[in-house]
């Protein structure tokens, strides 16, 4: 490898004039840290995320909710700024400016005007590379996540998707909550919370991803420099390769009640799903728009429209590594409970059994084409969009690419799909007052 | 006027080579609609919204959320489509399409890509003007609302945001929930609705904004011919001028608390605020970041960052015609909610006694700018701007307008506005469990 790293470009897009309208270009450092950018054309602001391949499903018992805890902690401050010097850097210059946790990845990112994206890249290469996580800060950030987790467990979707991941994969990390428990946080150490970070913030486990009005070498010069305090970039290593699997991990079929004194029951009922590299993937898409994924979609026309049974109903398919699992949300008055219980059990045996139509199918299919492209225009989106293949992906694919595969997707494909998946054993989780929850 | 109405270049921006990248154009028809569209260069979407000047504060007691009911009943169909029909108008092109009611004025609005515009004009024109609400649809529909209304009333901040605005102006229409409550929206007729509907869709009272890659000339043809259905533009009229008033009308100072079964206490503090014409309002837009706008405001940084003491603290100001309230929301645990009380109250009373420091104002205004100027690469942003200025403001400044306006803003005009409005008599919301929310 060499001394500055290996550039590529791994994508040109041009429009009918033969002009470049979008290039991605990625550089590998030497230290393993991959830096990937898109430069758009006609952009006036630049997003940038650093995207860490840790998250809640990385955790043992003892560690539950590490990864979030440590994505706060990271922005309480380093030997050169404190936690105020960090906020006041990116409040200065009107750029949104924050941070996710999710089960597989973490990611701190901000939105800035062009000419600010220097400091954005200055400021998160401080916070990640050299956070100081001060006894202090944790147990002043340990009360923070504590009340967050309260708020969490104040929102009755929150609560009713959390229950439908731990019927599904139980105890194990996936089913687990991603902010931890009250137990787990109460007795996590600064100790355990150092040693996690400084196993996983790695610069073979990290990329950062940059969209937008934007200029590869001088933002390779820019990471460079940023992340390459006390030492953070010395050092060979081979980026870390996401382990990817076809076959969905086991789920548990069954069912979950928590009574709460609401005024809705919320109820999540669905199946095992698909890996996220599983090529059935883009029929599920298909599936999931068609099923329940807009307006005209048949959960929305059934439970909604035609029946009057709830305000909020959707389908959902989500994707990690190794596991899935896909859905119906619903929140309903408890007088409706069994009719939309009902209906949306009837609605996913009908699509088990028939399918769907040519024209759902089709329908579908602009939907997901249509929202492509309209998330395009942002550089936000372009930023995740490259981020997130280069860190969990093993190719990142061109728009025309993923329409090409859209396009592909037949009639059979999206029918074969909906009976496999349908037809195996449910698992529900119902949110609610004591009548409906108990069952 | 003209048969096909007054057309008017309200502004024009040039890039620094001279090059045109926005032009808002307006066209008055001679029924009084309004057409506002702005074309920005390099964009492949386009925004509409159709912005009606009808809200929950036009509402009678026993109309009390027929705005929001009738903004549902427009999507159930005309005697051209049915629901499901212009479901899958949009739905098909993969445009986002919804709707919104506040409490001064109803927005139904889409993105789409450039070339799928024309549908969704036509879409709208023909919901809007010619919905045939039938009693079918109604009873249907009724069940939804009634739904919705169970799901705000499961979220602990709509709950307090709600309690405040009562608390603010009690039973006036300001006063009470956008979307109704079970006993208006039960109680409610179809003939009523329908009333409600003929007097305030009224082409004089409405404003079609469009933003993205368009020609304003075929937008004001596509317009025409969509909501010239039914003789909707048939006769002259003036616009509906919006009545503004500098001076917000008056509070009622005190206390509100709604017990809940929570794990969270969620409080809202605030006082009377400005109207949206009051000229300090940008004093105001300084004033609310350097308070609770950012990560680097004095409410996160004393309430979370310092104290741990929440998760969730953020300041904020809102504006009507003649009304407007400043406040500052937090959401903690029971056993901190004395702890946060006494510090947000600490914080305004310094304010008022101190004002702010230069830094921070210089700061404030740097974040409003920057957000400003970041706000505008995106054509559902835009179109906004334009729809809700033509709608309920006197003007349309131009962005370069709005930054002189925030760079004027001085130190002596921020500090001198935080005396008056924080030494005024305090209203507080707080729902949460027994304990905490008895006082």
């Amino acid at each position: 490898m060499q001394k500055n790293g290996t550039t590529r470009t791994l994508q040109t897009v041009k429009d009918a004039d033969g002009t470049v309208t979008s290039r991605v270009r990625r550089t590998v450092l030497p230290s393993g840290l991959r830096i990937v950018t898109e430069d758009m054309a006609g952009a006036r602001s630049a997003s940038i995320g650093v995207w860490v391949n840790v998250g809640s499903r990385d955790e043992t018992p003892a560690l539950h909710g590490c990864s979030h805890f440590l994505e706060h902690l990271l922005f309480k401050g380093t030997p050169e700024r404190s936690a105020m010097e960090i906020s006041v850097a990116l409040d200065a210059v009107g750029g949104e400016f924050n941070a996710f946790t999710s089960k597989e990845y973490t990611v701190f990112h901000a939105r800035v005007l062009d000419e600010d994206l220097g400091t954005a890249v200055d400021v998160l290469g401080d916070m990640v590379t050299a956070s100081t996580i001060t006894p202090f800060d944790v147990e002043a950030e340990r009360d923070v996540i504590l009340d967050e987790i309260a708020m969490h467990d104040d929102d009755p979707d929150d609560v009713v998707h959390n229950l439908f991941a731990h019927q599904a994969w139980g105890d194990s990390p996936l089913g687990r909550p991603i902010a931890g428990t009250e137990a787990s946080i109460t007795a996590m150490t600064r100790a355990q919370i150092h040693r996690f970070y400084r196993r996983h913030y790695r610069p073979d486990n990290m990329v950062v991803a940059v969209a937008g009005n934007v200029d590869h070498a001088s933002v390779v010069r820019q990471v460079t420099k940023a992340f390459g305090r006390n030492d953070f970039l010395t050092g060979d290593a081979t980026p870390t390769t996401p382990v990817q699997t076809e076959k969905a991990r086991k789920v548990q079929p069954g069912e979950a009640r928590t009574v709460r004194p609401l005024e809705q029951v919320n109820l999540v009922l669905g199946v095992k799903g698909l890996t996220r590299t599983d090529p059935r993937r883009y029929a599920l898409g298909v599936l999931n728009t068609a099923l329940g994924g807009g307006t005209s979609s048949r959960m929305f026309q059934e439970v909604r429209e035609h029946r009057g049974l709830a305000y909020s109903v959707y389908s959902f398919a989500s994707h990690h590594a190794d596991a899935g699992i896909v859905g119906v949300s619903v929140g309903c008055l408890p007088g409706k409970y069994d009719a939309v219980l009902e209906t949306v059990r009837g609605e996913l045996a009908k699509v088990a059994a028939e399918g769907l139509t040519e024209e759902e199918v089709e329908r579908g299919k602009g939907q997901l084409k249509g929202g492509l492209v309209l998330g395009l225009e942002d550089s936000g989106s372009r930023m995740s969009r490259i981020g997130k293949a280069e860190l969990v992906y093993d190719e990142l694919l061109t728009i025309d690419e993923v329409v090409g595969r859209i396009e592909a997707v037949t009639l059979e494909d999206v029918s074969a799909l909906a009976r496999e998946l349908f037809t195996q054993p449910e698992m529900l989780a119902v949110v609610g007052p004591a009548a409906a929850a108990a069952g």
